[in-house]
């Protein structure tokens, strides 16, 4: 398994450049000049001696293997922490304090449960590590009350540990990455049909404990949807959750580990649905006339029950950046004004010949101009770029970051006005006006998510800068009654909003839960969960 | 709102009698003469005094008002449990000893937290009570550890909240009946579509606190699936879930409550997904060779994501059984031999036409032969008429049951045999071979339900062989990894099984929630959790 950069995504020889064309706009439209700050480098990093024992060093040695308990700087430095863009400042200015202790790496459930025993026993703070993706501090290093920490690296536990092809589920191990996994379906001519932008390198128990969606969940379904059954580790012992398709025996407890974040247990099992790979795909792109009429077509679309297997619509300042930029974000168009659509179907040719019927007179109803399958070509093949796009962006001298969040379709309009003008306002009173773009990712028959990229000037200071902009658009995602996040996560970014989600009650809900289940507090210390009053 | 007769299913003027036929089926095949047993009256019932304080019911009457704190026998006698066999066979016997000491009738989400506050106090337990249809006794008036029990009947509880058309989402209070909820959203075109066989007298509280999965839930989704968000209220405050069609903010605690069956809380508002109410309706019925040809056929129908909206297989032995009693239990149709399929599609009548012209094309090219729509029509006339021939069975003089588990696809051929000698085998050696029959009532991608339906001739002690019956029958269920209910709830007929469903950790984490929620443990003693060993 090949790891990502060390401060910025995925590997070198995917990396992108901006055009003359986008720099020239960068330097028009916010006064940025390419040059203001350079690509991070580990070897300016001081890092601290780790703070666990010898004797703790042993003690996990006895569950794992001698070598899969590692302390050397580059392991450590490899799980400092996630892949937002406040991390990548971070990691720009050299600043690794919160890197772990060791990097252990177990090999199966059982040693998932030792390593968590050792840690319990010995107050070691443990933070699950996937694909380290994460992009709201879900896999940053806290330690907590604890002396010290280690990152629980699961990339062993990859198996296809069982393909069950009648009743079309899979048993699979946390640690394989997307890719990964669908490789090892595709030996058997199936898929699970998630992909997250971050699907080259998150993992399959990172779906689980994020609920991630993906860019195709509004045709298979979000992640959440595709577990059948889960095992999970925890510091008191093993959970086996997930007997049936559906079932009736009382509160349904996947729904408290789905979700977890490393904080309530170490998922070491998913069993999820499968389905054949499809064997034809139709990627239409569609104009409206601006994002209100999109919404509303989408609507009509999620409500019939016909949306896509893709369905996601720009509104229109994304639309006419993607134009400008030719594709470089991810979808690109002849759409001169107005909001673009792209409606992409996958299955078997008949189900694709019926699907994009149905949609398509859906669409024209609602007001949509087809424009035909070539001008959806773009998105498909930019549909992983982004990350590499922010790099670009961050090197260039712009503050970049994405967040976003999900309501009902009634609320929607108003939630669109209320956090772009929150972002606006933030940073314009920065002095670093920015610009505000927005799609509609997932949509549901009962709602909708909005995803929003913010891009403005770097400033001297860009961590603060964008945690200023972060915290008025969560607080006006709150004060809107939306959720504060559909797909992201947690993590620490979003957990001071956990009490506008949940309520006290079920905050002491999901603390009796933690202490039920990790009674020492080892588990992802400080994620999910606000610090107590 | 009309009770429900005291000893059996409904209203008298919806009483079935058995055909001569029928009787003397039951007389040569097991045995049955009639006139062994009588209908249920309350006359003979010996009912203790209330064991509720003067003190307490002034307290109750200070948060509800003096008129809905009601002690009298009536009141009582309608609240001693739910419409099991055995809680009929109770009711026969003139057994009442579970009554509860009173019956309150909170008129709002206040009035529900001002109950829980003065009950928790004074340590009264409370039973939430809505349409009383519980068949796994999860409305039986356990008091536990405390003196006192009073039943929290939640008819009051009967508004239309809020009704989001743009959403598709209506804000419901849970004391309105299946009919209720139905007619106030007719009003608007709309529809929920749960239409459980207990649908004319069960709650849409109910639904929520037991995951209730109806007739047409193949196309409209179990009840669970509908919910969008919930408000509970408990001993220790409000909880307010759900703020968006999907979120990844953490555990799903909407999750928690959906199936608490009042042991965790008293839901008090659902909001739920609305449809427009169907402008067609299709039934057709479908032959197959046998059982495990018609399963394979609905297998291949879920995995194409083709369900009927709904979509119920009959066994060889229910097929000729509904053949022979003319429609009785449900379904009939012209079939000699083999297994009967009832395909039913709704929808606009576009969508009707292309759904079951692709369902048919399924189902024949897994053998199907279909039957035409008229052999489909006595399903549709029976759908809620089986609980009034149980008591007709009763009163008959024969022991009749259902009960219902769920599994994937690849176990489903060993369940259905394990199941089938289980209670085959107790029923045998009580001296009462039985008829067993069974039909897929549900079906999902990855699995399906098996609902089985037992009749026998009645023992002396029919509670006692019954109780046998469905041991070996829940012991099986568990050996064979299913799940111990898919769609009637864990009550108290199931807990001794949760452990085998959930884990011993699992049982501990949703001790823990019900501690944090309840921490006197005043809610529903004894339900959805065995007691500590």
């Amino acid at each position: 398994m090949t790891d990502m950069r060390w401060g910025a995504w995925g590997v070198d020889a995917d990396r992108t450049t901006l055009s003359d064309q986008v720099l020239e706009l960068l330097r028009q439209g916010f006064g940025v000049t390419p040059g203001e700050t350079s690509t991070a480098s580990t070897e300016k990093v001081s890092l601290a001696d780790s703070a666990l024992s010898a004797a703790a060093v042993d003690a996990f040695r006895g569950e794992v293997g001698a070598d899969q308990v590692r302390t050397d700087r580059d392991s450590r430095l490899l799980h400092v922490g996630g892949r937002s863009t406040v991390d990548l400042w971070r990691r720009r200015a050299g600043d690794a304090h919160q890197a772990p202790d060791a990097v252990i790496l177990p090999g199966d459930h059982d040693q998932v449960l030792g390593v968590l025993r050792v840690a319990a026993d010995r107050g070691v703070a443990v933070v699950p590590f996937g694909g380290g993706t994460s992009v709201v501090g879900g896999v940053e290093p806290e330690r907590g009350d604890f002396d010290a920490v280690v990152a629980l690296d699961l990339r062993r536990l990859n198996r296809l540990i069982e393909l069950d092809e009648v009743s079309m589920i899979a048993r699979i191990e946390p640690g394989l990455r997307g890719p990964e996994a669908e490789a090892l379906l595709a030996e058997h001519g199936l898929t699970i049909g998630h992909f997250p932008q971050s699907f080259e390198y998150a993992s399959i128990g990172g779906f689980a404990a994020t609920r991630s969606a993906g860019q195709a969940s509004s045709g298979y379904g979000r992640f959440d949807d595709l577990v059948v059954a889960l095992r999970i580790a925890t510091p008191r012992g093993s959970l086996d959750l997930g007997r049936a398709p559906a079932s009736a025996a009382g509160p349904d407890l996947r729904q408290l580990f789905l979700g977890s974040e490393g904080a309530l247990g170490v998922i070491t099992e998913v069993t999820v649905r499968v389905r054949p790979a499809p064997a034809a795909r139709h990627d239409e792109a569609w104009a409206f006339a601006d994002f209100t009429t999109g919404a509303a077509a989408v609507r009509r679309l999620a409500q019939a029950e016909a949306l896509a297997t893709v369905t996601r619509l720009s509104d229109e300042a994304e639309t006419a950046v993607n134009l400008a930029m030719g594709g470089d974000v991810g979808t690109a168009g002849p759409a001169s004004g107005g909001c673009l659509l792209i409606a992409g179907h996958e299955g078997t040719a008949a189900q694709v010949e019926v699907a994009r019927a149905v949609t398509a007179t859906v669409l024209a109803e609602a007001g949509g101009r087809s424009l035909g399958t070539d001008a959806a070509s773009g998105w498909r093949a930019g549909r992983y770029r982004a990350p590499y796009l922010r790099d670009a962006l961050l090197d260039a001298g712009a503050q970049v970051e994405t967040l976003e969040t999900a309501t009902s379709w009634s609320r929607l309009d108003h939630l669109y006005a209320a956090v772009r003008d929150a972002l606006t306002e933030s940073l314009t009173a920065a002095g670093t006006p920015p610009l505000v773009l927005c799609h509609i990712s997932h949509a549901y028959p009962t709602g909708a998510s909005l995803y929003f990229t913010v891009v403005a000037k770097a400033a001297d200071d860009p961590i603060g800068q964008w945690t200023a902009a972060k915290q008025a658009a969560g607080d006006a995602i709150a004060a809107q009654g939306a959720t504060i996040t559909h797909h992201h996560a947690v993590g620490l970014d979003h957990r001071a909003w956990m009490v506008a989600e949940v309520g006290p009650l079920g905050l002491d809900v999901l603390r009796s839960v933690k202490a039920a289940v990790d009674p020492a507090g080892i588990l992802n210390p400080g994620k999910l969960l606000p610090p107590p009053d």
